[in-house]
């Protein structure tokens, strides 16, 4: 463990500690820890060669003509980077499929980007988080 | 613990010592523990209306015709029984899904032998288990 | 499908349409569709009371003395929203829990804060989905 | 498609229609080809070096002291063949995982059988799958 001091103006420590309170932690020094690690996934994924893992959520209907095999295709030819899908059946119609994929960032945010632009997706959102292997 | 003694011919247990330590027990007790939980879970399956856990794998080829659309419909069919389902994406062409069903035992058995049934899947096989509640 | 016309200046369309150009999209109104949805299932977590979706990703080390344990715990607490917890061992030591929840927006965001907050996560991403159902 | 004829005694072939009706076959051709590639794939599954896939259920109560954390550790020193596990929270108390792996057979009965033997698992089972390349 470091220690150390910060200077942080009044007004923006009183927000600060009222969100993190909120939010469950227990001291400033655990928060901080989140915000570096979150700021070393973030630089993780702007150098697109750096492995990376990003999870993918999707909600559809599989009442629309031919989309549940298109999105099916699509995630085929990537099947190296996709390392599974888990598929909720969320009611008689709607589909969320999350995919979790591995591989270089660049990678991961194309076949997103491919995903989430097919046409009738209702939610097609990207998380991008990391192996851990680079974060203490 | 309740300690008691169980008279077993020669060749029979000997044959089961060289099985369960091939199978890593570290005990005879633990594998009679496991063999006698067994029986509880096969009785749970027995009674159709307990409420019992099924695991279904499906291995099948997406090229197929209407088959992953097909596949998916009749799941929605059952999204009530059906928890969650993780699709691997095992090469170009073959899938596997794994359906974690939940339920009386004698409707997972029904739902399972549809999709099993299903023309033109490669594999299907239905594990049985157990929610656990009544297994001590 | 209703037909209507919109003005934008040049700028921002230009720029605009070299994004979704770049992301996939076939045409300009599919990349609105999918803003207008958006901003719909963002609607639907600001109302905390409407049922939604969330997946989480939690990614640490399972070395980190009683983390697992502490995190299985904190998920059983919640496990009527929980629906299932896909796990990826990424390497030796580090794990990564997709954990797809359902229920009040509320209610996920506070089981969120929850696990994210816990002591060790190296990162912890809420991605706010959407049960489909009110979404055209 | 290949036609040929078989016989078989009309007792046997009564019994076997019955069945197959029951599990919802549309005909006798459709329910051979099951049977042919469920002896094929356990032909794989024979040959310890060819490449299966294996679903393990493993059921436990997360209450047992250190169950949690060995059942990961486990995992982790295999991570290799397990490509995802799905976790349920099944209620307040117990666990399903479902392990999906993937490699030589003789491996993942290897790890199957520890995992199984692991004293106070209530229940495991490993459902002998396939990667479907070899079955037609």
């Amino acid at each position: 463990m470091s220690r150390f001091g910060v200077s942080i103006e009044t007004d923006l420590l009183d927000q600060f500690d009222a969100l993190i309170q909120r939010k469950g932690y227990r001291s400033r020094s655990e928060a901080f820890r989140d915000l570096m690690r979150e700021q070393l996934v973030r630089e993780e994924w702007e150098d697109g060669d750096k492995t990376a893992v990003g999870i993918l959520g999707l909600v559809y209907s599989h009442d629309t003509r031919e989309l549940t095999k298109k999105l099916n295709r699509i995630q085929h030819r990537f099947f190296r980077n996709i390392i599974s899908t888990t598929h909720i059946h969320l009611d008689h119609h709607n589909c969320l499929e999350v995919i979790v994929m591995k591989g270089k960032s660049a990678d991961i945010t194309h076949i997103a980007d491919i995903l989430i632009s097919t046409r009738s997706v209702k939610d097609g959102k990207l998380l991008k988080t990391t192996t851990g292997a680079e974060i203490g």
